[in-house]
């Protein structure tokens, strides 16, 4: 019951804090003889990085990541992987002024009420840091994926900044390399980066919505009652830093539905059964359709901030706070990568129950259809 | 890793099906010495229990809850609590229709995919009856909840129904037991009623969102990083039938906010820290405040509806279907005592977790403020 | 992390004590579409059955086997299986004497130090009754192993009594079921049955050796290094009432041979390896061989005796017991359908662990040879 | 349901091959505020460490810790604490001859057959190189176990090698640290010492039994049914490297014992109940008693010798196999220290848990007597 560890079949511990000696994963449940190389994680990692353009925190970590086991001769061998991540950039004087008083809105406080242990350097283990080691631990569940169903297609972007959403008119995941936001539309890539640019000389932050979409999935994936496929996505990307929301398909907007329109048809194709829309993101029961899966999830404000805010000492005494050092004035950017890790992370794992549970090849299913 | 339990020390299990000879919970982890009679948890069960008013399934279920072991002379004995519930009202003729046909939206094409096993009669295991297995285990962690930390306060109630949300400015906790929505706005109960009397005659439905709110918790609660307070409450509650999106706190909504408005300040009162606000619902970096925990989760709207709608068979032949027999127009109602169930179980299970991993009783924290 | 649970993705619990209601098995994770009914499942309870003969308890319960959930129209559904079988002789009356007392070699005194609750029926959830629980969910292991693996052939039998063991010169399997002890070795039978006798008269008890072999198994099975066949077997048979010692193949003997004499010669046989001896039983590094896999474990005897000893009260005054009542003079005995049962269900748990993390179907390895 | 994790509360993955870059285990779950430091834990790196006389592997290693996450300021914070341990003499030279045959009595083929990889470089994940990170987790868990519980004493040793087993008439604690085989007794060491000069000279191995006791345990540790003290010992020691059977007190020779015999008569001490006699190796019914537990273990012979053994190739190919290289002609010496390292980490996950399911503080019981 480790509780830094989460997957069944496809199982990944994080460790390390963000100004420890290094941080990593241990990922327990590869199967064997996936081609397993550096280079690939890294790629990942490399858009999870910090520093890369003015929205994100200006902290220089080079996160380049070494594999101390599981992999032979370029393969996976079925034995846990170890990825670490040496911290290099360990600047803890920028932290100085939060060592004794807390910040509103940060995990210092209950991380302190829970383990009375005050790690002042950067947020210990509560820092987004940790999410490297996720992007670390996906990078080898897609490599698994690549091998196991290279039809799935996993894309995570932004959908809203602030109170800025994207118009859905003008989608074009082609975008989404294209600006520092993942952003699926120009103008809003355009718009939120003086909306961003502003917020950012203000000493101020905002919140953000990802959404992480997959498509190419087999019908079956999911484990009722309480490993639903969408259970686990929701836990998934709760565990995030900073989330405060999860939705699958039409989320929390399905409460304002009708049965009638809620009802995605289904239709006879030439593949098995297709659907006139998704509003139940591609999962019915807990039970993957086929169709797309679409998750999206709520990131809140940093509460790094530079606006003075009223809070207290461990003493007990009140003060001001005003937090300075290399913070992101929109730390949801930076979890478009993690949102996507997650998804590989979870995917992959109910692909191995299946086989575990059902028998047979990926994206054979006991009932046909047809 | 049963796939139909969820819980860490307190762990629960439920199993049965829709039209089985019954369904129940097996509830282990209970601490020993704690008074546990039918009769308490009769009553949670009552409350769930179709068939009330005019608003829910007239399904005629007497659900009554027996105890078939770990209780001895009105005490947890410190081992597995069965709780079964006979199902008695099983016209199973009223579900024929769908016997060959997928309903859309429902989990009957999925569970054909997955297992190859098509049971008609109700849905199956992925009928919302299950969940009165839950309200019963969480029977026995309200007892339980009741002898650790008698504080500790759990209400659930709707705040949305279709499209008609609550006047916050009329919230009224003791409004929720006078209505049949569970409603803490009378204004809001009697235009629902309105509302639901038309959908219903129209043979539709419509979706809802619940909250659940718990006050008196200690601070310290929640095992980071993926056993968060809030990662556990949100795989709790998607794992409720019909369940699209999870919120703690603003949810979504904090995604439109800036750092400034976002950070709950902090203030040194009498008992410990208090909050100016608690957009965080009552939960920082997974771990509890001390303030109220508040969740919120969107139902979408019963698929099986008396509107017509496009669909295939087993056979892959296109075809139309309604859906009769005996539904709910808005199963969100329902789905409150559920929500307050799950609430209760993880609630108690991160007390015992707390005691195991860092010792003392309920509401000592390791980290002392002032 | 239920403490009443056993296996990975064949989990099963049991619940239950002596003399309450009922006890049973939640079996989780039986594959769909497995031909399962009750019939088929009491057979196994009945040869466990106390009240058979002579020489084992006198309690007469009919344990029926009751099938709750999980099946439909005679198949599995992929959904819990919960098996309940009903207490029908409470003669609590018997136990009178022990509720104050402790028996000494007896759980009675742990049970209460640890949970603070003396349930003195028959002791409770210590019982060597919980074992009729594990034999039912082994008996939907066995259905599924059929359907799966159905060359896999499992035989549990005695193989010492007190200090009598078998000659392994007259070992003969088809003995098994020609005698109360299943012994398969006719002489043994008949002198145990004399000291069996003797001992009885005597009030007295001893203990046993069972052995346990699996045939017809494939190579592969097993998942290093804290999943290993032979760990999970060995925490498997420890489970069991009374169980003080496992062994693997040679077991302790290992310990007094040469590396030489240790090595199990290998041969390239038509189907695949064959080997020249079986001192590893069947398990190397934790995977299973292909050859059969041998299991013994030692059963202390019973310490409900007529033999006065000496304890004390719950009150920590001195006193002797007697315990009367209907024991059985070599529980033993009745260990061997449990130790079955047990090797069933670890089994059936790493033929679908192995699906799951290597693919392909029962009996394909990853590794050819040849 | 990590493969290569054990534990509940006090959860450990090893991680790692014997002639990779690195190996280590991610410690999860250790209370914070205990003082962890390295040099402590390479205190017992040090005692297991190989190449330390002419009785074990040649093969130098510096096993030197290197702690990377989840301490701060000399405490543990409550996080993983990551320990890595860089392999540092991989000659993998050596091991050239046996990249093709398979070594009779060796998880060679087992492996191959598993996972199609061969990893000939010493074993691979299945090498006892392994146990080192076991060790250093323990280093761990008795830091822990010092500060939650310093009463509890933990001596591990050699009771049998070969055939030759120690005479308990001359037991003494004391001459553990005196002699190469950490044997109680001085006259089995000389002989000892004489008998295996003549094995390694031949080039042969031998087998051996170790036992391990722990001393000033609580007693109510252990969970029944399936999380039993004893089950877990026995599971802990049957994972380790070449262990093929598991005593807990009088172990198989319970069988020939009888009832009256095997009873541990209960006094009243004046710290609690007392017994005549430890048959029961301190634990009754799956729960400690307050007295020593004691739990033995048979090490097979090393595989790896120079007597040569038939075996096949991958090809399957008849051949001959002789092991050259720098392997323990006792490696059963070497699993004395591992095997107090899982006693350790057992112990305390069992008072972490006891504290969670119970509550009160490490020693409390539920139930008084006297």
């Amino acid at each position: 019951m480790s509780m830094n560890s989460f997957g069944h079949l496809f199982r990944v511990t994080t460790w390390g804090e963000s100004h420890g000696p290094a941080l990593g994963a241990t990922v327990d449940g590869c199967p064997p003889g996936v081609e397993v190389d550096a280079a690939s994680i890294q790629h990942w990692l490399d858009r999870r990085k910090p520093g890369q353009n003015k929205y994100t925190t200006q902290r220089r970590e080079a996160d380049e990541v070494e594999i101390l086991s599981g992999v032979y001769d370029g393969r996976s061998t079925g034995t846990p992987i170890q990825l670490m991540i040496r911290n290099t950039d360990q600047r803890s004087k920028d932290y100085g002024d939060i060592a004794e008083k807390f910040r509103p809105g940060h995990a210092d406080i209950t991380y302190w009420q829970k383990y009375g242990i005050r790690d002042p350097r950067g947020g210990g283990r509560s820092s987004a840091r940790e999410t490297a080691a996720r992007v670390a631990a996906a990078g080898v569940a897609r490599l698994a994926l690549g091998a196991l169903a290279p039809q799935v297609k996993i894309s995570g972007y932004m959908v809203q900044m602030g109170p800025h959403g994207i118009d859905r008119n003008r989608f074009d995941l082609a975008q989404i390399e294209e600006n520092p936001f993942w952003v699926p539309d120009a103008q809003a890539a355009s718009d939120w980066a003086d909306y961003l640019d502003g917020l950012r000389k203000s000493g101020d932050s905002v919140g953000a919505v990802i959404e992480v979409r997959a498509s190419g999935l087999p019908a079956g994936l999911g484990a009722p009652i309480y490993g639903k496929l969408d259970t686990d996505l929701a836990a998934a990307m709760m565990s995030i830093n900073a989330v405060k929301g999860v939705e699958i398909g039409d989320g929390m907007a399905a409460a304002a539905l009708t049965g009638s329109a809620n009802a995605d048809e289904i239709f006879m194709g030439a593949d098995g059964p297709e659907y006139s829309s998704n509003h139940a993101g591609g999962i019915l029961g807990g039970i993957s359709t086929g169709q797309d899966v679409i998750v999206r999830f709520a990131v809140k404000p940093t509460s790094s901030i530079l606006t003075p805010r009223a809070t207290i000492t461990k003493a007990g005494t009140p003060a001001e706070i005003i937090t300075k050092g290399r913070h992101d004035p929109c730390v949801g950017i930076r979890a478009v990568p993690v949102g996507e890790a997650m998804m590989a992370c979870v995917l992959l794992d109910h692909i191995l129950l299946q086989r575990g549970q059902i028998g047979g090849t990926v994206g054979e299913t006991r009932g046909k259809i047809g």
